[in-house]
């Protein structure tokens, strides 16, 4: 449904209507500070070529005026995630012990409670994308019995995502736990020398644990992208 | 073999024995700085647990001493690795157009020549781990072209891990090329304002594309290290 | 027109009046946080003896007290100029295959469409200083086939401003591409790591390509300038 | 036995007489980067003004012109203590289990192995300062079963010594299962964004677990001071 | 009271319900940022499992908010301290040369008035875990005989926090003059290159001064958790 | 008048009454952040043990407040020096050519009309003190002639204060034309890279002229009390 | 002569031989660093294929171990230009008043003499590409009568590089005087707080003069080229 | 002596012999870096021009070929200071309680021994401009007893140079106790966090007592300058 030159051609943008071919995923749109009237010509438009829409960091003013011209289109407050005509799986809910050890699953994991807008960037991501998902919330390493009670499930995932904020420790005790990749979100959460999340960044880059690799500060949906990559090839599926 | 408590507790370390039933991946040693008699202890106590050991950033120095007690550990003076008692798939040599697509892969791309060392630390390291490589050096993009004829191996990789120093642009172009993660080194190639890497790191780190995740600078073997992980998930391995 | 001295002395400012017998163009007034009563006066002072005003990043407010003594001053919410007297080409409007291999011109290009009020910027002052111009917006790397699609109209400008934000490697891979000189922006679009557009900075002065300098970050009307200087050059006139 | 006016004027120096009656410590020599003949006479002075003496980051040349002139000084080049006129407890070794609990002590953790010698520096500092110390190295978080198979002895100390580098998150893991102070040394130890130590230092000063302070990078010494200090109170001796 | 696996899980955060037990102190709530209703949630639960709760960084309105669930909930606006079901000790007041001497004590010192809020905060925690103050506020170095004149009850101290902005000097005065451990709290009070506390924080992280250790800035919380630490080792009590 | 310990203890500050007889200046206010009832007692307080009062960093409001209690106080809205009880000497109004020659004064300059607040903070200070000024704004290197039309008044000054933001050359080029001291005082003017102001401080720390000294960014307060510690001495005063 | 996909393939290297054709400049090898047996391999194929080699940053042994292979390559050891193959015009020394006006050229200016290999850098880049130039060196702001003589030398140039360290301010002044694009180049010359050139930097970068863009710290190669580009624009010749 | 433009035009230099006619100061050489063939005209020139010359941070080897030239230069390595032609003043030894008051003299404070050299540097500086001094090192405020006991002669001094490494805290104390300008130089003396410096400069620019001034880092030249242009001025002498 793309263009010849695999792109539209808007006048203030050029939607990458060749990304879904070639990457296997749609084009994503980053909501924070574009214009209503942009905004809305874009969800239209990919929706359109795309059949669906993964919208982050909007806000509930954006949801109201995209709402005006794409009645169905979804929007939740904490993820801040505005999604139009997706199709996605269910959330397994964080509860352990179930069944989920017969299928590939993502672990979602945070430090606190504050990090849990970020986790939930990533974890709609990951729901949007088609990725089987467990959310493991406020298991920080001040407390490291929290976490350690959840060592099974983080052991069998696929991919553990580790959001955290301050000196964000957890992707290390997490990743001398675990088989498979860490992806770990440095947030923003903390005071005075968190220097807006570029501590826990900097802990997270240095870690002496193998497996991790790391996102930008506050980056869920990123995340939330790179597990679901990593989902599809654990589940033999399309994407390799 | 590993001792009742999961470590081995020399005077002067405590060796994770219980690592690679853990993580599936054995101890690694980071050579550089230890002690003479400490790396000899550390080789001999690792090959005897594990049946083979990988070191990183070892000196020709380490490889002598360590040789004197295990005659027949290798030693690669560019990536610096100095291993024992492997066995490995042999490298496919970075020839696009082979039969590689029958099976899983990991590509290695450098920027410039001068992050060839860090790459080949990233893929002695997939060896190791029995990952199949196919390695595509001096890519830069100041001449694109040079990338693009590469694209079709880049696109059906399982991983790409990019290195890069400088600005560090590769793995933003790379991300926007290719289905599966990008796994993105910064190196700390560069003079002036390059920070010893750090502006690459932050180039990275801020990436526009999507399936990006960092390590840290000079990093070559934790990224041969996830590679590895993601190799194994896509192989439909024993690592799931 | 000017003092004797080369400068008008107004109680809170000395208007440099020789400025464009001395360097070919005339003061311009950066409006952001002057105070009403000091803008009027500037205004007023600099079209009596220029002829003409060029003021960047004024406000909806500066604007309107700015016409109550000037009616015909005209500006632009978008880059934000504020301008009087002027006049000035057209825009050629970023279509490309037109005839405007016939006569030197700029291009302009964004990496995204965030990014646009800061080309809009580089773009009104240019065109204030007479330089042809065209747009090429939305061609950040993250979907490499958009800019390349574009390469003609690029490789025929006597200079490129390339304005980008987040990871900023959009000037390295146009400086691999061209035979004039790449004007890079970095902007302050991005959250996170980008540090308000230091991390674009950084890429920018650590380019592998060649023949990239770079402007301070959010800088439009410099590198407007800039290339306004290279465009009379190239057309052979007045200002060499 | 210090001058009437708390002070010894040297030429170059004003020693610090009064301190031991002031702080309950002698004064200590900062070794590194004195010229030898100052270092010399400061040795001098200061063992006949409070009958002994602790220096720290002493070279071996150092200790060898010092030895001219005090023959029974020690020197440890590990730890980089050079120590004259001393009576010290002896160590304890690190070896969980003993009879270690019916009396005060400072647990010295590290990390890594290559912390060892700031966490030596620590120890040889407490154990100059009359602290009973016992040693727990290599207890880093990529293989958390190493340190909680030291949880009783780490809980039972009156403060405990955390050294570690890279990413340094020993101390917040330490700090959520202890009942006493935690001091965090961050250390040099690491590469790329380690930024010669910033990072662990920001890193434990970030920290989520409460009890936690910092000394600056390498200050193995300070730490020893401070935790002796604690020791003090902790035996109801003489310094409170 | 807690639960067997030691923490309390709600949907949106695990409660340390085994703190007490662990270390000698209750789990303690950072009230910035925590959603209303999360905030009530946590205040119930840790009431009824804890006895009493304190509360840092809360606004005027979580305080109405709270209150409305828990009437005999205590807000201090200067500290920002919440709490609730506390029994504490009497506040001595700053006045030098009384009684305290016969037992051990916190003293509390501020720069200047600007850091009185961050060093009430240390206060108001201090005083809820049972410990004993002493205030001495207004003593920066700028006028050095103010400080000299509180000498003897800083000397007497177990433990001193020193509070301070700017060039954050205080601590190292401080720590030349008395016997027991200094915990040096910056703040970020201050402007231009003070970089938000940054300034500050180097300065005493470099103290030359003997007994220091550093908290995050502006975390007077944790400078009166450890000081309460140190307090109960003073008092011979329950916590070694 | 000052109480024998040389200090006013106010319950919330230790007021420094011994401060002018020992430096020559009275103590000053810094009035940002102040609480209104803690402001007003200051201010009262002040008055009555020195005589006049100078505050900096005051609101319209604080003027308000203070203006009940203190109904002769003068407040000027551009410097925001708030001042009671004084009596001061003429602004010479920079009006080069007259007879300042005949006596010592200090020259205030700035780069830009945006710097001009600092410099009459700098100013408004010095005439409080007692300091003969003249003043030579928006004098900024990139018109270098106007800068060059005041070299006479500039080198006869006893003090140059040099004003500046964004790159904050101005500095370096007074520095270089004259004979007694340049206090250079960068300030926060300027965006992107200019780091709030630190950009400015770091060129000019790094200046190669001779004879400069620099204060905090934005501190016209600290220049103009050191520019008249030097008039005092340049005026053979009472200050030697 | 280049190959059909416009790279040659060495096993280490990808040469750009395509380059010259899409850029009108030969690829330019950055020498240090690379191991002598791949310097030498580069050298001969890009004589062959492009007829001559520009080399920066080269060693005295670099040039013995190419001589050996290619005896006509010249070696400059204050520029560490190491060439072959190359014509080129004659440098015009510096000496104003001479007939340049009545041709384009490149004024170079230094502020001190340590910056000189840096200028020597640019103006041997610039000579290798056929540009005329002209150089001023030493001419910083601290006595500015020594730039303000060679005022007539610098309006005329098409362009002029400023290469200066520590403040940088030469740019400013120089960009405040002249009617075409000036190249600013930051040098790591200086101490302290110049940050290894970060300070000049940042002042060029923050500039409040009009037309002045910069490169990495000590580039001068880079803005040897970038004003051979725009050389070769105002001589009206064969780049546009 | 000076030519009619005021400089010397060597081939790399422009020597600024109209410096001293201008500031009262003679052009001074900073020798680091120098090679040897410029540094000996260099000296021969201004020896020959201003009949003397001042040198800093010379090499010893430096001194021997210079004095093959100039027989009778002086150097002294402590310093590093190298000067040619020089008369000046005794140094008055630091030894308090003389009759120095009755003229005015700069007083030279260090916090440490570690810092003399600087301080060295800014007294040899001082002298050869004929500046009468008194040296009070080691004072640093861990001891504050120390810098108490030399109140009075620091008082008394027409300047004060603060010559400080590690925390800097130096400066902010002695601020408060004198009534004429400190100069405060941070020296690169420390570790770890002290980056090299930074941390001192940030302290001394963030001081909270009034009449502080800051160079750049072991910038003791600079301080001495200074000092005595304020020296000059006190004397009622030919500065003016």
């Amino acid at each position: 449904m793309s263009s010849e030159k695999g792109y539209e051609d808007l006048a203030f943008a050029k939607l990458d209507t060749d990304r879904e071919s070639r990457t296997g995923f749609p084009e994503v749109v980053f909501c924070e500070g574009k214009p209503d009237e942009y905004l809305v010509q874009i969800y239209e438009k990919l929706l359109q070529t795309q059949g669906r829409v993964l919208g982050t960091r909007a806000s509930a003013h954006q949801y109201e005026i995209v709402k005006e011209k794409i009645p169905g289109v979804q929007y939740d407050p904490v993820s801040r995630i505005l999604k139009a005509g997706s199709s996605e799986m269910a959330d397994f809910g964080g509860k352990a012990g179930d069944r989920y050890q017969s299928a590939p699953y993502v672990a979602i994991c945070t430090g606190g409670t504050a990090d849990i807008p970020v986790a939930e960037e990533a974890a709609e991501t990951a729901l949007f994308f088609g990725t089987r998902i467990v959310k493991i919330y406020d298991v920080g390493v001040s407390g490291i019995h929290r976490l350690l009670s959840q060592r099974e499930v983080l052991q069998e995932a696929c991919a553990v995502i580790c959001v955290a904020g301050m000196e964000g420790a957890l992707a290390s005790v997490v990743g001398g736990l675990v088989r498979n990749p860490v992806i770990a979100v440095p947030t923003s959460v903390g005071y005075g020398a968190s220097l807006g999340g570029i501590s826990a960044l900097l802990t997270m880059i240095n870690s002496c644990a193998n497996g991790i690799t790391v996102t930008n500060i506050d980056n869920g949906y990123g995340a939330g992208y790179v597990a679901s990559q990593i989902f599809r090839l654990a589940s033999g599926g399309q994407n390799k």
